[in-house]
């Protein structure tokens, strides 16, 4: 990628934003104790589950995966499985490291828009009591999905019933979940904590900061134990204070919640653009920052040479086209004009601009 | 601790040297490709690189932990044994977690200093091709050690050849390398590859840095699969560039080193100062930046009032010291000036300034 | 079960053939060294070795479970994926021990008779290189499949280059392979070594042994650390001379051999006696020692006092009816009658013999 | 070893006692359930439970090292360190099966008898509640030691006292139990369950059995879903009767008990005769089975020649004597008569019979 080209590629090729950079500098002052105990995390961890309805349990971690990972393993045991979407992060994207570190089955269930449900987890538990088999241990969803497709808060409630009454709990990867917050118009409690969810991965590196996400259990005494599962896990930072502060600039003024509204509005924008385009077909419903959509062969490798962003699946020229806090309507113009551009140079019919 | 406390705690409640965080806030221009994909990292790998003699394979990781485990988990497989001293980090303040991941045993070693030697290790060298037996994997060394204590370049080629001729490898725990290669006077290279060093932890956060660690395999073959590992143990980071821009600057004009000798500058002056106070017993070998000596009990209490530090063996009063790049010669002072004071108004004997 | 019923629900539920026992016995004099070092188990490891063409590395285990996830566990790492049927014993039926020992992904595909595909696994083979994506490892396949069906030599050495050619090595679950050489009527060698194989459990406790199976390698070298696998995965037996003089019992004038073809023999009895019965819907192809078939839900319940075995998938009244070394034709014939008898009782048409 | 040489190598050199194969042979009859659910196993657990007081959970496994680490690995997590000494089978002669299977810590704590007190334990028991630290979880004890040595049942109890009040459980490695019951002339529950032991793994091999241990948690309530547990670890058997039946004819009559009686008292009669011969000096406490002594170096390998036995420490010159049920007065005889003959072959002074 060339430094100047502007990126619809991931949410991870933006930078930092400006206010939680501010934060970290100023958080460089003086000595401070470390690994979290300190005035910064106290107020991080506050502010955090504050969000989350004040009675959960809330821990900094580095990065997705060590919150997905060290979070679940410390809810299940060896011996039971873990359902997610096919699509789902754990499954596709983390090398593995749930079964490593768990030592757990996962299951994945196929999904078109990366969401699952509990007519489709259920003809998997047969084999209840039976020693043979791993035990149904936890559901874990991604909100909103690797599509970028959202969860209802009835579909969450649905799913955590029938988790709790299947004897599993629920999980929800929250990489993204303030753009599933911005884009419900619902405060994160709302379709969490009052759903019956009990442990949030509760994202914010893709949402502006530099590092840093929260194991949120819902359920204190489910996370006593949890300091030394996350320092096992290799996920306990010594100079905490930098992570912390990350977190409470975020989550004044509602820093989060602006970002991650302005990263939808800015998929909103390039959306609407894309739909005046003959023969772009968007594959799967667009509710958060990303969109999926075919596009024309003839005009992917051209596009990919002014900006960033994947094929994710060759077979059928789809593109993934991310937005973040970072992106600008003119960038997303700027795209929108290339495209035409492109399509007008193109000879196949049909790619024209209604 | 009072935020204007002066802490000689550990070199973990300093905060970010000022050029590195400089360095952090001029990466954060436009979009960069994430995990590693970019120029930053390329750049830090191969000043990371060129430290080791440039035939070495780099990579990123959060921290001290996650370097030690995943780096070493790397190199062996789960019925071997990995030996190192009682007090090394690995074995004592890391929760457990190299067993955990690479599944294995470890051994710890009694030793005052934290050195271990292979006369200490040979004779736990029994049952070899015994199946019963887990068999010798990996010495693990730290540099310093955990008092502070260096090995000369000549004991770690005694420790590698050894290592070697038993079939095992030899880790360097660097979490303190810079103060090492600051308190040798000589290059890193000279001590780690020069010496037959398989693996090293490569610790910067202590002497610096927000985040970040480099595992550094000194056989390139040996590292061929070590990104998997790396994702799976929940250690590649996202926003790379991040991480990667701080080892930059740190490896630019030298300011690693710079850090860490005036780390070690300092704990040389309080040493100094410690040394006229009577009844204060210094009890291991001073080469870098940590003191650890014996204090009457009587003034513990009210320098920690004022100061912060460890107490790190109650039964004999001993007291951790410790220096970093930020420490001041002011600070240094104040506390030999508080300490003679609190001296002053104790009754005990002997507590006297020479 | 009633202690006196004729059993169809498992090979497991067969007894010890008298010759295995009598060898037990046989073997009860004086003292021998324990662990493998006798005579005993030098003979029964040459005896496999033999079957597999000579230059194997053989190696007796407690259990098929044992034999699957110590084996496979030994030549992947934790970062790869094994790929399977989904019906395989490793996926199903041993509660996650695969995952939990050897820390990989297993994933499963699809299959009607148990059997996979190169075709079906290469859709899978995505992301070969993507450190965020666990990477290749193993195909295993279970000979004859769970249910009951045989993979042509051919099909075998597909599987086994197309494994090769993608970096991966080829397992397989030999429970019942007994059954299978018996069916095809070839030595194991011809569908083992001979078509790449890398790795086979051996199994032998469902074809007339009381406990044991073999790890079997067909690369030498791959084994060579193999025996600390086998100790540290609790499969290591004490009195191995009581498992090798099974083994040598079995492979003695072909007894394992003998064994399965009458298994075999009393399922085709069985099979043609079930294709005269009307509404009966044999439900996968029959090559060995098993039966899968849609009774009439009626039937299934009666049937089911007078007889033990499994229903399969209740949705369809599939019924899974297995045979052993030690089922009679009389207890076969004994079993049709009573179906006979069943159905003239039940007033549904179709239930008729023809 | 020549096979008609008497053995006193180990227990596990011995054969299965007549009485054991019988019951093994009557119950091979028709078809049983497999997997435990059947009569066999229902009594065998019944009658192992009453030795423990009636109101354990009993789980048939295949050896001891398997019902170690499964039975152990169920009470803690692997953020927990389990205590033993540093002679315990566990530590040092299970290939690291413990810290793979439940990636725990593992401290081996030093003892010439391999007996450990709470008062070695206690200092061990630093940075309760740090979560840098790997917390207490389990301490592990083997009755009797791996150098035949007894626990009292008030040493016992104030293990389980000193453990329970320090938030661990009390695991006892009881692969030689019975010869503790019979050594001390007390029922086992005297010194298991009514001192507070959680975990005992109960040895039968090493007594007159073929293959099979039992794990037995005096809680109930803990043992809930160690099923599944056993079932991933790999020590789950198929045609289970065989292993019940050879518990039920153990505990049929107090076989169990006359074995071990026998065997201590043949080392009884061994000890008395060394106790003549000048010059060997027995090392350890004789309680049991076992004996430890340094013999005149020129003595060992023409007693190696005429009997199979371990040199256990070669830079002492001690030996280990293991007697079984199976040794004999006459064997015992031939042994010190032998041993009478090398030693007047001799040349040095001191080996004289007194």
């Amino acid at each position: 990628m060339k430094s100047d080209a502007f990126s619809f590629a991931s949410d991870n090729c933006a930078g930092v934003h400006p206010t939680v950079m501010a934060a970290m500098a100023a958080a460089n002052e003086g000595y401070v104790h470390s690994y979290g105990d300190d005035v910064y995390t106290g107020e991080a961890v506050a502010k955090i589950n504050r969000l989350f309805g004040g009675e959960a349990s809330v821990f900094l971690v580095y990065n997705g995966t060590g919150a997905n990972v060290t979070g679940i393993s410390h809810l299940i045991r060896s011996y039971q499985t873990v359902y997610c979407a096919a699509a789902a992060h754990i499954h596709v994207d983390e090398c593995g490291s749930l079964e490593h570190y768990a030592g757990c089955k996962v299951v994945a269930l196929p999904s078109d828009d990366g969401k699952i449900t509990p007519e489709a987890i259920e003809p998997c538990l047969v084999g209840i009591g039976d020693e043979h088999r791993s035990q149904p241990g936890l559901i874990s969803i991604t909100q909103p999905t690797e599509y970028g497709v959202l969860y209802t808060p009835d579909e969450i409630r649905q799913l955590a019933d029938f988790a709790h009454s299947s004897g599993m709990k629920l999980h929800m990867d929250g990489a993204r979940i303030a753009n599933a917050s911005a884009a419900l118009n619902l405060p994160l409690e709302h379709f969490t904590t009052a759903c019956g969810v009990d442990l949030v991965s509760f994202g914010a590196a893709k949402n502006g900061m530099m590092f840093g996400e929260a194991v949120v259990f819902l359920d204190q005494e489910a996370a006593r134990a949890f300091p030394y599962v996350r320092k096992q896990g290799m996920q306990l930072h010594s100079k905490m204070r930098f992570m912390a502060a990350q977190f409470i600039a975020m989550l004044t003024d509602n820093l989060w919640l602006e970002n991650a509204r302005h990263a939808n509005a800015m998929t909103r924008r390039l959306y609407e653009g894309l739909c005046h385009i003959n023969e772009i077909k968007v594959t799967r419903p667009v509710h958060c920052n990303a969109i999926f959509a075919c596009f024309p062969k003839e005009l992917i490798a051209p596009m990919q040479e002014r900006f960033h962003f994947y094929v994710w699946d060759e077979s059928i020229n789809e593109v993934r086209l991310m937005t973040s806090f970072q992106t600008t309507a003119k960038e997303v113009d700027a795209f929108l004009t290339a495209l035409v551009e492109e399509a007008g140079k193109s000879t196949i019919e049909g790619v024209k601009v209604n």
